[in-house]
């Protein structure tokens, strides 16, 4: 049986690729979506992957993926900063296994994405890998 | 003529008595709806209960909740803690009755929960005495 | 048997109802405490109130409290926001039943009145209800 | 061709003129809605005017407004002091046009109304005038 | 009876357009002030319009505004993040019209211009707009 | 008939005279007292001059001068930079005179004496003048 | 031969008594330098008044008091809160006679005026009791 | 003749064996007592060993310890964090002996307990060493 | 051509293995270091792995690693939070490729370990995936 | 053609030599001045001297710095630590040579002169050196 | 058979007696050691006793005394304040007697001295008694 | 007989000339050791001259260079900000003349480099004149 694995992003993360491709690269999040299911087929793992601009959106999610007893890998762009909510959310399943992910390092940037309300609660953290990162996550909670 | 009482509760608060019940009880929040139906009709209260894991739903409820001219008892959950939309939102109404719940003792709890935006606008707050507080504050306001 | 339940009161509120009563309103303590009386005794319960303006005092009232083997509800005005004796008073008898009480909501005032040394060892707390606070906690004491 | 605007606006503010006449006037949204309408036809301005309470429902906006090309005036209300999101939103699209707006100057109000997100990428604030800011606005991003 | 403004300018305001046109324009105060002279004509607006290096020369020209009982259209320049003596001599006049204007936008720069004195006791900002504002400032006032 | 004046001393200030007396001269309280006295006879004022290192003592006695109608100078010494409670008692009366003394100047001493919460409830303040300071408040009390 | 003592008003002190009288009294500057006049007469004290807004003209009349070895009492308005010049200005002649007045209670007002500059360097402080102080501080340092 | 040693204790401390054994250890505040005075007879040292829960009362004492002229060891409790009374009362006795006593570590324990107003005079500070840190600072006091 | 790669640890990781093994697995250095050698062969990354306690000792760990114009991956441990030494070190060769390595995640930790000067210089971060980090370091690295 | 150079001095220094010489010396600012006239000679350097207690005229004098086309020097006394205004005048011409100087080390003064408006904008500081300083920014200039 | 102990002490501590002997006293470290030795010899430990300027020389010798499962002495002198590394160092040995000792007070010294990162890890602390707190500590650890 | 200057160098600064040239310009430490040996000979100074990128080990050549009776001209680096070992070491010898010297400007790059530990025991600064200031600091002293 198959271990579930729910890709969970955040606000603007839909803009992937066709904005500022410079800094955020070339690929869509349709793009990596894609990659991160082949990747999810080798690795015999049944993958979810969702994207909301909403922070109660991110919040349906997660509760969506801890009923489905889903390991989580959260790129929650900048709720991560701002948000009580998604930190109750994700430790409301205790023992869950949750990757917190991001394509850049937020600790290069503004002081304001210094702040996680994410990292207290993740096992692990993952972050200026770009696209990739999703893939090195998706690895790490298969093995 | 019956007095209009909205309880309102934001997010994760749909969890109750899913997960970890032994820091939050096993009551479910039907039963909290069920039990502050029951007293509410005993008191010639009209009451309405929600619950939504979106701030700006929660923004939404409150304006409703002003609409009716309704008391508002409200478990604002993380979201007292970051939003003052909620805040400006609940005093819009000047004159409203607002009591800020919570079922555990937030300034008992991380600092980031010591901050509440519900606070400066509302009239009373309970908080610590579990799924209670709920009638607490229906009593209170029916009062 | 019946239950003890001490309700100790702080600095100034022997003022109560002869200073400022279109804010705290025209109650004296003795007029509160006449009722809690009678509550406690429908409650079936042992009630002790004091009061006094001496931050020792109240570390004194606490220690008895905790030797009678009381449930608290403490209003400890503005040691509230000063006292660490009292914290560690209060906390001296673990799993002891202590209300934190206000007449008014210490969060919608000045903002020395939001650090509170009490909240952390506190099981509840109930504000701005005014006098009818004491009813409140003193019934949710005895349930 | 006439150059699109979009005039963005946040929670609460489907309550203009309803609540609180005496501090933000007697004017509805609706009532501002079609004063910039008329003042967007004199100009040869395309205006799409909208208002939501949901902060992913800002974002979303803000990204139609990005994908329209289109100048955006922006009265976050107060996702303003909160919403790192916003701030990621409106930098999407380098180089657009965005005016801060607000009814009231939020540095003469309450401290935590003194951060903004929004300042840092936007191009220009207009705050303190009223509904007349609306057409201020709208002016200065015609010309 | 025309109405009276009084345009004040801060330190090194007398710069504009020799010294970084890149981000200020190419306008001189002299050009600012001759466009706003055209256009108080047009408005049927006493202008009066003055720049000083001081602060005390700024507070002089502030109490010769509230003499002349004038709007004030103030850009103090690095005095608004410093000057509580400004603060003081503005809101001596109370009811006074007064606009706090700023070529860039304060907050999108260094954090020792967030604060601003002269928001508290300013009815409106304008920021961001160039010179432009100027005319801007002027249009609102006579309104 | 004589206005009723209640001179409160706080903590330590019964060493006066014994201790360091190159800081705070060779006057003891009860040499001062005696000046005061000599002083309220001259004015025609009934004073009534106390000292106590209890903070609760303290209160005690602006609550006792509240209910003389006195008008109140006091040297709250430590309490004046750590006692809510204070605070409250002196702002219990409303319209009473209140006149914070110090011997030495505060601010001039270290940072945790720069915090004082008696002065938002004070008329006026003297500090820094020695015994003298007394009587300058008692003038100014009589006047 | 007398003792020359100077008295030096800072920013805006030159609108006492014409602007908001309900707040600092209808007493004008000329008015108390008049009173102060006749008592400094009485005292045998050869008395210099002066008012500047400028903060250099400030610095320049502490010197010159300093120059003339009188004792100053200052009044030094928003500049106390903001002016390291005046600080050093003052302390530049050691030993010096410097009261720090202030007409309002700086500390029961907004936070920015809650640090003084001059306090480290002043032996003593009279504040709140309006034009009266002027004469305080003159019989102070005749003593 | 026998040196005078007075050993103060502050809130709580009464309660020393009765309560959580399992941190502070079951020796009672009379056991401790005991051992002391049999080690201050072998040490030819005159013993007084006293406890308070008020903050006044701890001042009396440390005034009689000073007029005995008598080292000091105090264990302040919680009043070490909070009262600038005590850090006055110490140090009005330039030269005197002052040893900051704690059964535990303060510094290992929540932050409100690391700011210590009676360091800054005391000579020596022993903490954490339980019942025993008594004997080691009676000790250290007789050498 | 192998690609060199320096894999650097800070203080306390030549204790891994055999301190706390519940906490840090009961993998030793050596271990860690073997298998990165057998990935590294397999990768084709020319490997190099250095440990030392000391703050200097890692300065001229990465000043090696940069002459060799390796690829550097950092798990500093404590010298992340406290040196700026190492900050310099690391971006002194602009373009590096430099991933910060942790074993747990320190922003679930206390307070002092949320500050990393090695962030701001990392391209990548990699947290709290215990002795695999290594792994997922080395693999991001080689492709 | 010499090359311009202007130093330009604060608040107080015209004091110098007369006020606290075992501070800062017996030299006058005259002194100096002669001093630095005849170094200017030797290195062919043409000298402006000036010194001004006002800020406003301050920012004139590195106006009229700029104006010439001269390297400054500037010892802005005290209002190096409050003044914006001379951070906007001397970055208004890019590239432009500014000395920051002081006689004595202001980091090893009061906090409040820890922080420096004009070091962001100086390409060097010289700091503690005294009267001798000013020849050695005057030869760094030169070189 | 003996129980091991180290003495461990931190930077500039090779100075003590050579240096400042008016605050230190005049004993040298070797001195201490030699007074410690005999005392050791008395009490049947086994001491050990070390001291290096470098950091992470002091975080080896923490792991030696670890590996000897000896109970740790150490005065980290400024390390005290500004290292994470001993701290780490000195926990991953869970159940050690770690002893924090100073020879002055350092929390009556800067603000700088007050943090302490070893106090979070030490049961016990001794601080301001000179060379003779080494003893201090070896008895406390010896019974 | 010469005197004895230690010019002491911390981390990094071997990477000089070769790392950057840009920004730090292409002299290496050999070079500028070669012109300060140069200079040191025409000044009749004693120079010693040392690297090293340890903190402790900066800390043994103040101490030589305190035994040496010499003169200290330090470049400490990133230590400056973070070390307050250095700032016992170097004010362990009172009287000793000590150079803080920096090749760019601290204040005018990061944050975290606006603390300096050395400057509080330093007599002069001299900062942002890349290699020339080690001749400055060099030709200072000499003097």
């Amino acid at each position: 049986m198959t271990r579930p694995v729910h890709i969970l992003n955040g606000p603007n993360l839909n803009l992937l690729g066709t904005r500022e491709p410079e800094i955020y690269g070339a690929d869509t999040l349709a793009d990596i979506e894609a990659r991160c299911a082949a990747r999810a087929a080798e690795l015999g793992v049944d993958l979810t992957f969702a994207q909301t601009n909403s922070e109660g959106g991110l919040v349906d999610l997660i509760q969506a993926a801890h009923a489905a007893e889903a390991a989580i890998i959260v790129n929650a762009g900048a709720y991560t900063h701002t948000s009580v909510a998604l930190h109750d959310a994700l430790k409301s399943r205790p023992g869950a296994t949750v990757i917190e992910l991001h394509l850049s390092n937020p600790h290069a940037r503004e002081p304001f994405r210094h702040r996680s309300y994410i990292a207290p609660v993740a096992t692990g953290v993952i972050a200026g890998f770009g696209a990739r990162g999703y893939l090195m996550a998706l690895d790490a909670v298969a093995s």
